[in-house]
Formats: C-alpha cells, structure tokens, sequence
C-alpha cells in the first residue's frame, strides 16, 4: 500500500492512514538496525539526491544511512560546493537536477515553501521535504511520534509540552500538527517574544508559564534555543532563559513520574535542558535519532516501492 | 572496441571515430535511464575519483551519477577538504592519488592543462578532463553533439551559432573544434572584446553581430555570461549586453523554424537568454542535462571497458 | 583471530601480537589492489563513519577507499558541514553519530585524546584514531612499519632516523613508539626548539646534529615542516631551516647505500625535502600511500571480522 500524495512536504496535507503505515513501517525497518548486515535490497538502483542549503548532521546522516541501508544511490549536494553560488535559482537547479532522472529528492533550505516549489516545478521525482525555513519539519515530527508510541500506549489523550523557541522552529509546526491529528493535548510554553500569534490555529494551548505546561505532562518535547537570536532581544540572557524556561530536574518532577523528555538537537547543556535530564532516565533523546533512520527508511521506501511489484 | 588514446584531454586529438563511438555507446546508455533501476554492473568494483578544483553542481554530479549507475566506487575531492590548502602542488596531489590505485581521475581545474600535467605524471590511471580554466570542455561538447543529433538528421552543414563570452569559455572552445569536426558551419559571436583574436584558427566565422549569426541557424549555443567579469568592463551594462547579445523571441525569429537552443547552464535568466526562450519549444537545455550523464557513462564505460573482456 | 582490544587508539597500548597482525593482513589485502577488480564483499552491510575535524586528502581518502574496497557503507563528516558549527559537544555528537548504529567511527580531531573520549563514551561501536592532535597517528605508523618491513629483511636492530618537528608531530610520536616495541634502534632529530623534553621516555636516542642521525641510517623519516609554525618563530627562516635540517642527496650519502627515505605527505619541496630525494630511486613515499590502503583494509577487516563467523 502506498502513500497518498507523490511528495512530503509536510505533515499538513498528511493524512492520518498515511502517518500510521509510515510509522508502523519504521518499526519493521527498525529491526534490520539490530541486525549485523544492516541492510536490504529494496531500492537497488534508486538513485536519492540530498540537496541540503542548511549545515545539518543529524538529518543529512539519517537520511544518507537510511538510503544507503536500504541499497539506494545518495548523492550529496550542500551549498558550498553547488552552482547556487554562481546564483541560480532554486527552480533551475530542481529543474537540472531532475533531467538527472534522481528518483528522490530529498531537500532542506533556509527557504519556508523550497521544497513545495520543487515539487511543484520539478515534480517527475518524489520530494521530500527535510526541513523548510521555520516551516515544517515533517521527518522529524514522524520520528517523535514514533519514539512516543514506544513509550505510551494510547496517543490520543497525552498531554505533550511543547517548550522553548516556538516562533522559529519549524519542528515544534510539524509536532503540533501531527500531534493534534492523532488527538494528543499539545501545549505550547516560551517566552512571549517567541510564540507566534497564529499558533492557536492548530487546537493547541499556549502558555508562557512553564509549570502549567509541565504540569502531569506525558510528554516534554525542548526545543534548541539558536542562541544567535538572542542579539536581537527575544530573551534577556541566557542565565534567565534557563531560569523561566530551561529544563532540570526540579522542575521536571511536575510531569507525569512516567514522563519522557524528547529534543531534537543539537542540545544546548545548560540552555534549554540540564544535563541531568538530558542524560537522565526519561531522556528519548538518543531513541530519537535511532528512530529517525528508521522513519527515513520507511518513507523512501513508501514513496517508491519495490520495483518487482510497481514497474517491472 | 577501445578509444584510441588513453585519456579523454580535449577535443583536440581526440579522432572522429571515437567521438562517433562516445556518441553511438551514449545513445544505447541513455536508455538505462528510463528504467526503474537505471543501474549496470559493468564498472563493479573499479574506483573513480572526482577531483573538483572548481564548485560545479552539473559536471560533478552528473559524473558522479554515470559512476553510480556503471556500479563503480566513486571518491570525491573538493578543494576545500583537501591538502591542496596544505600548499601540497597538483602533480604531487595527483601522484598520491595515483598511488591509491584508482582506475579514472576525473579532474575540474581552474588552470589550463592541469589534465594533461596529470595524465603526463600520473597517467598509469586515466584521467578525464571535466573542464580545464578557459581551455577545454570536452565531456560537454560530446553532450552537446548528442543533443544536436538527436534532433538534427545530419551534422554536416548545420549552421551552428556560439554566442557571447568566446574567450573565457572552454565550451565554445570545445564545442568549435567537436563541430568543424563533424563539418558543421560553426558562427561565433560576442562583443569584440570576449573574442579572442587566435579562434579563426579553427576555421569558423567571427562576427560581432548577432543578427548575422542567428540568420537561418540550424542551432543557437548560448554560452553563460560570467557576470563577475563585468567589473573587469568587457561590457559596459548588463542590460546593454541583452539588448545587444541576449537571445529573446524576436532575435530567435531570424534563425530556422526547427532551430533549437542550446545552454551549457546555469543559466543567467534575463542576462544572456529570456526566460520565454530558455523555457520555450526551442530550448533543449535540460535534454542536455540528461544527454551529460548518458555520455559520461560512455566515455567511462569506453576507457575502462568490461573487465571480463580485457584482463580476466 | 581478532585483534585484543575493540578500538585502535594509539600504538601505545597495542600489542606487538596484534601489529604483526594487521601488518600480515595488510599484505594479502594489498595483492587486492593490483587486481582489475580491486573489491571484496567482506563487509558488506557494515557502516562506517569517518569524522574528520581536520581538512585531510591522504588519510581521509585512504579510509574511504579501503572502506570501499571491503564493500562496507562510507559516511563522510567534515567540519564545516556539520553540527560541529553549532556548538555541539564532541561527545554529544559521537553519541547522536553513535544512535544511527554505525559499526565503526574513524575520528581525526583537532584536540589529543579526542578518540579516546569517543570510545569510552560512544564505545558502542569501534574507534579508529586517524590522528588526535599532537598525540597519535595509529595508522600511519603501521603503515610505515609494513613500508620499512618491504624493503629491510629484519626490524630489530635497524636504524631509524625521524627528521623535522617533533613536537607537532604525532607521526613522530607514533612510529617512535611502534618502532620501539619491534626492537629498531629510532634516532630523532629536529631544531631544539621542536624537540619535546618527555621524547627519551621511549627509549630514542635525540640529537639536534643531523649529521649524527643520518650516519649509517637504514631509515630516515622526513617530516612535514609545518609553515604557519615559522611565525611562532621555533627557526629563523626556511632558508636555515633547510640548510640545517633540510635532506638532499648531499646530507643522504651519510646514510647505509640502501637507505630508504619516507615522509607522511603532503611534502613541502624545498624545505624539509629536496625533491632531488623525494623523487629519488630511495624514496618511497608512493609506497607508503599504497601502503596505507592496505592497512587501513586490514584494520576495519579484523575489527569487524567476517559476519559470518561471528554473529551469524
């Protein structure tokens, strides 16, 4: 069974059904990671171009990992080596990069919209969206939601908080998106100054009292403070952020006892979250970047198929 | 059956059989990508390295993606990563590189002949131009003879028109020598001061008129302008350079009813080629784009050859 | 047999047991290398992850394609493109890289010891120092142990004359260390001001008189003069620099008839090395890279055995 829409652009747009068979395919993916020989034949032959206009670790090596164990081709293409610096726009680049007969792209950029331009104009290729501007964040929100359901038996009814940057992260959009559709209570807690006003739209709660949002929460998700936007003023001082909003295990003992506390990192130690917590017994955090292949895998598997079954 | 010389270093010396070999063993590549698995065997096993000393998104991943698809294990080197900053000198680069036993070098230098003091040092492995300061393009002219004969019954007698920045451009260069080759009728045409004065030698027509140029062309190259040598005053405006030497709907009117309208890319839109004619029913550019990865193949596929064949 | 411990940290610690194994593995793995098909699907299915903190041609592309050559899945990290810029921990990062269950990370750093953070933090998977700091270069040590092993019948006993900056170097400090445990008499030799006083602790004979260290040499080891150390003023000028401790053909004949002389690269022509010597019937610089493909093979090959007899 394949997914509804060719592309993934974001979890707006995606349909419950296709959230649960992305997620319940990542668990049978996550099994071949605990195997000696981590790989599978199924997209031999696929070629995947990872078009990255932002610096990124974690998402550009889970999705080359997740390509490569499922046998694929990966191409890489960061900023500084491409013709973007010779000024071509995105379009023509996508349009070029298409005629190379990729099967998938997949596309982070500064850009809110990059990847649903490409879809649109480069659309013979399946595009994945791997972050876009303070957009969404769809593979990620996935792979929470993943690294949730292992841990909570029933989504519908947690109450998850959201802590931190709200305004810029294109993570916290994605989660609560996705959190809402499978019926989570998703608060969401940060400083005025970076909570957009349009938040509410999604069914959330918005607070800017953190122990309201902690309090009996199933679930705390931080977020990375940029610590470069602190010169344009959204927050005092790193000292106080940490003091009104930064996670540690006092604070912490409000939540559920059960309470899991997830980040997408980078983290920030002594910004956002304590290292106590950070490395503590209700961190997911390492599980998160586990998962995160796995939801990798599962998708480029899902946009493409087995060849034997669709094509040949 | 081989090609005669072991390195592909120019279109210069490299005889009309096997530019008609390149092309014909491209023609039956390119239909590998139109499969679902657009992958061969037949380079399993053999190492090629990229070494870029420029950015390219097109050459190298088009390179990279002939490799991928032949099964061969590609390494890639950008300057920026490598010892070149160490102050390390090119033939010492290539004799270490050598050294690790590659079978192809595939090498992008800013200095002319950097390929040729390659292959000339290190050529117990093959060495590929991908394109040497203002000199050579020579993958790009073979990709570019494709194209035109996909859409051309005969190349002898086309009339061929290059336009704009002759002397800075190793395409026009290559793409001059390849077509007097197949006995096109080759215009070249730019503004007086981007011609250099030593091209009649491969015997085409210099005009600096545009118009002269475009009548009653079979094929118009559009070659990039390199907008950062304006400061250099090669021309006194961009938008004096359109009017005079940019191709728009109306100047393409004066060429052949069936003229197509080549580009090596990126292209500059609203600088040397409107964005109607770049987009338009002419243009072939992103056929091009297709056309690069399929000689590619060939050319690697042709200096390599099956190793059943040769040395088993 | 596998080799006693799970990570390769530094000579110091490794048994002469397991030296004499990867140096035998790496001879049959060599005789790969002049084959057509230079590939074995020994590690097929494994994953490995080089970390580099430090621009490198050689070391890095030595791994890569020893890692290819086993047929194991490469990932590439330089700093530049990585999380690194954000300000991430060393460990934080090897314990996110560590999440996506790689078999083995080769780390170069910047900081000595930064390996053996890894590995006792991120000890999960396998830990390959390729150069920490001033501290160890494990792999180009065993690399030119099996050089010296090529061309000298017997180790014990040898003299061996290291050149350059010995403080900077942890070439220096690694061979020492290695040539020790297999019995060579090691002599270095440097300007006084590059010489650390903690050297004699390995049993070395030190003198700042080249002539002394060159005198009936077996060996001489060149190493690189690091430029950007002149402005730090540890000698005068290169000019001197060479004169004292520069080696030409002149300087050589006080060394045994068959000398061999080596040098880690990238090599600075003129100034620590005439090229008169580095391209001289007794270098064997070349050797040595082909040398370090070979050990680098036998190293990721005994770390991670063949599946088959281990967990299958």
């Amino acid at each position: 069974m394949p997914l509804t829409g060719k592309h993934l652009l974001g979890i707006a747009g995606l349909p419950v059904a296709d959230i649960e068979l992305i997620l319940s395919t990542a668990r049978s993916f996550r099994e071949i990671s605990t195997r000696p020989i981590k790989k599978v034949p199924t997209l031999r032959g696929r070629t995947i171009m990872n078009l990255f206009f932002e610096p990124s670790t974690r998402t550009r090596s889970s999705f080359e990992i997740a390509e490569k164990r499922l046998s694929a081709d990966s191409l890489n293409f960061s900023v500084g080596t491409s013709s973007v610096s010779k000024g071509e726009s995105l379009i023509d680049t996508g349009l070029n990069l298409q005629s190379m007969k990729p099967d998938v792209i997949v596309v982070r950029h500064w850009a809110a919209g990059a990847p649903h331009l490409l879809a649109r104009y480069c659309g013979e290729c399946a595009v994945v969206n791997a972050g876009d501007g303070m957009h969404e964040h769809p593979t990620q929100a996935l792979l929470d939601a993943l690294t949730i359901e292992d841990h909570k038996s029933e989504m519908e009814g947690l109450k998850v908080a959201i802590v931190g940057d709200i305004t810029h992260s294109r993570v916290a959009r994605s989660n609560a998106i996705l959190l809402k559709k499978l019926k989570a209570e998703v608060w969401i807690c940060g400083p005025p100054t970076l909570i957009p006003v349009d938040f509410e739209q999604y069914g959330v709660q918005v607070t800017y009292d953190l122990e309201k949002a902690l309090a009996e929460a199933d679930v705390v998700m931080m977020l990375r403070t940029q610590l470069e936007r602190q010169k344009e003023v959204f927050y005092p001082s790193v000292k106080e952020y940490f003091n009104l909003y930064g996670l540690d295990r006092k604070k912490l003992a409000l939540a559920k006892k059960d309470v899991i506390v997830m980040h997408p990192g980078p983290i920030n130690r002594g910004v956002e979250i304590d290292p106590d917590v950070a490395d503590g017994d209700c961190s997911v955090i390492l599980e998160q970047v586990n998962n995160g292949v796995a939801v990798r895998m599962a998708i480029l598997y899902l946009m493409m198929g087995p060849v034997e079954e669709t094509t040949r």
